[in-house]
């Protein structure tokens, strides 16, 4: 509630009452101070959010009376009205164009549009699956299996259009309407998030109690939704057999929008101070180190989750040996990114950057969602660590189980410290201390460097580097001697550094120091690292349902309501650090 | 995360790096950046909390290996650690006590120390029923349970000291064990509330059984811990109800002091702004018509409140009978509060005043948490309101219950509204627009008011008043012929102005306009409206559980599991918005 539009609130209070019924019916509309409107939408998107989940929550435990029709009516009711608006929106923006829209510099960057551009495509499949299974199926379907996916098709396409060109928005007139048509659209977004969740996890309940029964346990209810007639073609069991594979991209793209959607309607009638931010470039160079190892985790991961799949649930020694084997790789990558990320920390302490202390609603959601998330993830952990300490007899995973635990909480503390500390770090002004340092090594090595600084500017990028790691290297007796060399050659000198400072700008990935450098290998690490974590519960690898020692110390169903609670933050988490990290290593 | 302290995280980057193995250590240990000790710490917390609430959790579903004991025994850690850093920081404070401390004078206002001294003096009362209850079951109960109430008896006395004396500190120097010890103090409270709302649901929930049984249903299974051996002495049964009656005063002990603590912990190393904030006074003046309302509502609540613990469960016409009641009443007391804020929203749009854009972690937090546990008596309302709908058959009284949930959810949002925009605007200055009002009233009827105001000094309050509804009913005119006389009288009035706004300062109660004390009346009637709705939920009065509805449609199950959760937080919300209200009295 901080990014007050000030000026805005100021003239309201300055004008002079002029006649009172009409000054009435003006302020209530028009001059209604933005902090309260701000209250207003956000108690009306509570409500809407509420509500929706009571009806998941009914539909999921099959309450009395309420149908999928009612959800998915609801549902389809939202979405229509977010395209209303987004349509009123898009339309109005293009009538005003030729007025200045300020831009929020840190909001929908580049690389997370296509992110999401990319999360979309797969939600367009997805729906096209759901909309050929419904197809086949029609007969015994209600209409409205039918149209949610088709509203949801085209919800999409819009939602994606207005994102791309419309994310970095600083709404400044008429912005009541603005924020409900925003925060309808957050918690629109993350409904549909929470429906996907719901879909996905009772799919992966059934699965582990198919496992269960063909282990021999034999009192389980399953729970499932198939149709009562047959399918008119042949190719639906492909249809709902892809659905589940593709829903983790679907879950990922409604909470990314509703991320990009919430920075919009925090941004609504914020001033900003324009400093001017550097635009952050990808240039894939000299993390060689880093990306090899975090391919390598990466097809590890693949492997494994493929052996997994394929061992679990066979048979009693089948899936003990599949645990212990997903839980000693878990713990060899966890103290990979553990050591990776405290180096990196380590760093940052002898660089000495300033933070930035600027309130910027994206970095501040970032860091909120970052610690957020991985509360679901450390909720487990501590839950499998309790279950361990409590539980009577203590089968040999265990003892993967109990490490593995703790290391998951300790990789995510450590690693959002690392993050967090790098996004609210002060982008490097155009003269920092770099260009200080190369002028302090040209004035104390006249001959060598001299004339070497100058080649930098037509020389390829081999010579640079060849360059640098001899300035990284000397810093400290360099810092030493800056102060009173700078002072006697001053006069001396001043010529030599402004070839110097060019060759900055002119040859920017040239200037990786050996930290910087560092820095970015692990960033680039940890970037697939996550990624590889993402990868095992979304697509069914969840040994807190498989190990079984949970659920004996806690009872079958508190522990799945545990586990299904917290699994969608805890793969979340992996997501949102993963495009953190991508950010780390452009910003290192 | 905004409040960083920008001077500190300067000279850091700004020191010159001297030896880079000592000054590493100096970095890790001194410098480390602000931004980052508040999310070490904070994730610290998040993580004995999680634990905490998972042991709970364990206790309550009688998981296999986990007793009380453990969960009690975490607890008392708790504590322990919290005394010894609470211990270090007094006496460190006090040696340290020649340096100006700096005052955040927003947070730990008076009237909020009182009421948590109120409510800590009925918490000692419970530790030492539970101290008694111990002594005479000590034969077969635990020592924990001996141990625990003499270690909350130690830590409540502490800890309302230490709220008493330094809860407005901006806390300057060595910060990072400061904000460890803050947030664990900030959790472990939390936690204490959370173990505080297990027993409490657990009890009512033993209570519904109970009254169903007595209605004739058999299937149920009770959940006692009575001791399994005879008390020794007399007043055992005389402790174990009466305990049960001071549980909701010790909840709001405990979330009031997490609250209070957590603004200490956001205050940490912040630059304050010294505007010099008016001190609130609490004035018990021209609030007649709120505060007689209010205290019939409130004698109302008692009398409905009893009756209904009388009527309910003895048989289904007499619960049906009670339950008419309490709706009925329940929705007459409600128009009335919507009502009155809706009147308040709109003096405040006829009012125009600017609102505080200063950011105040106490304010924030205040608003947050309001809208926060608002949330839970929505998510229960939105699940009769389903209900209702989608129920089969409607018992007469459900028609009482769809109105009564429609109305709870309107009015905390409007009386949102009317509290979160009183607590942001901005305190009224010396020199504000009344004094202009009274000169150009002044300017304009020379020889009737001239005099007038001089006898304001020395005259009674009633002669004021008497005054001032003119001023305020002559508003628009005054305000419209104000600038131009004030050009033209300038100089002719500059005398007869003095004396007027000296009237101003001496008697400031007289100063209530009809516009302030419409506002006064509506907050007072509000905040004992307020504690009335407090009561019956607090009490044991719960038609969410009684009415039958909702436990038809989604089960019994799973909808206690819905109000236990959400009861609390709208509890706690009717507490929160009384000290509120409270608050928009004085300052209105």
């Amino acid at each position: 509630m901080s990014e007050e539009n000030r000026s805005d609130i100021l003239t309201v209070s300055e004008q002079q009452p002029k006649a009172e019924g009409k000054k009435l019916q003006f302020n209530l509309i028009h001059d209604y101070p933005q902090k309260n409107a701000e209250l207003l939408s956000s108690q009306y998107g509570f409500n809407i959010f509420l509500a929706g989940l009571l009806l998941m929550f009914a539909w999921a435990i099959h309450a009395v009376g309420i149908t999928d029709r009612d959800l998915l009516s609801y549902l389809i009711t939202l979405m229509l009205i977010q395209m209303i608006w987004m349509l009123w929106y898009i339309f109005r923006s293009q009538s005003f164009r030729r007025s200045n829209i300020e831009k929020d510099t840190d909001a929908g960057a580049r690389w997370l549009r296509c992110g999401i551009t990319l999360f979309a495509v797969i939600t367009l499949i997805l729906d096209s699956f759901k909309i050929g299974y419904y197809i086949g199926y029609s007969e015994c379907l209600s209409i409205t299996e039918g149209i949610f996916p088709v509203t949801h098709t085209v919800h999409t396409l819009l939602q994606v259009y207005f994102l791309w060109f419309h994310a970095k928005d600083i709404i400044q007139s008429f912005k009541t309407l603005e924020r409900f048509g925003l925060i309808h659209a957050v918690f629109t977004n993350l409904l549909l998030w929470a429906n996907g969740i719901l879909t996905e996890s009772k799919h992966e309940l059934n699965e582990h109690k198919e496992r269960l029964i063909t282990l021999g346990f034999s009192n389980i209810t399953m729970d499932h939704h198939t149709p009562e007639c047959n399918c008119t073609s042949s190719v639906c069991s492909i249809f709902s057999q892809g659905i589940y594979y593709l829903y983790p991209f679907t879950i990922e793209y409604h909470i990314l929008a509703s991320t990009m959607l919430y920075v919009l309607w925090k941004n609504i009638g914020r001033t900003v101070k324009h400093h001017q931010q550097q635009k952050i470039h990808f240039k894939f160079h000299g993390i060689t180190i880093g990306t090899v190892l975090g391919l390598i985790v990466l097809t590890t991961t693949v492997a494994v989750l493929v052996v997994y799949l394929i061992q679990i649930g066979r048979s009693k020694s089948k899936s003990e040996l599949a645990l212990n084997m997903f839980y000693l790789y878990a713990i060899t990558v966890l103290i990979l990114m553990c050591t990776s990320a405290v180096i990196g920390l380590i760093i940052y302490r002898l660089e000495n950057k300033s933070l930035d202390d600027s309130e910027s609603p994206a970095k501040k959601l970032d860091s909120d969602l970052l610690v957020g998330s991985a509360c679901g993830s450390w909720l487990i952990s501590w839950g499998s660590i309790l279950a361990i300490i409590c539980a009577e007899t203590h089968p040999e995973y265990t003892w993967y189980n109990l490490p593995y635990s703790i290391l998951v909480i300790i990789e995510k503390y450590i690693q959002n410290l690392f993050i967090i500390e790098c996004i609210n770090r002060k982008e490097e002004e155009p003269t920092d201390e770099r260009s200080e340092r190369i002028f302090s090594v040209s004035t104390r090595s006249n001959l060598s460097l001299a004339s070497s600084s100058y080649d930098v500017i037509n020389d390829s990028v081999t010579i640079c580097n060849k360059e640098f790691p001899y300035i990284s290297n000397s810093e400290v007796p360099v810092a030493e001697d800056c102060a009173e060399e700078q002072r006697s050659q001053d006069n001396n000198n001043s010529i030599r550094l402004t070839p110097c400072k060019v060759s900055i700008h002119t040859t920017r990935p040239a200037k990786l120091n050996k930290k910087r450098r560092v820095l970015k290998n692990i960033a680039a690490f940890l970037f697939l690292c996550n990624i590889s974590l993402w990868i095992p519960p979304a697509f069914g690898c969840r040994p807190q349902y498989d190990n079984g020692l949970e659920e004996i110390v806690f009872g079958f169903e508190p522990w799945i309501t545990v586990v299904n609670l917290a699994m969608p933050f805890s793969i979340f988490y992996r997501m949102h650090s993963a495009s953190s990290l991508f950010e780390v290593y452009c910003k290192a």
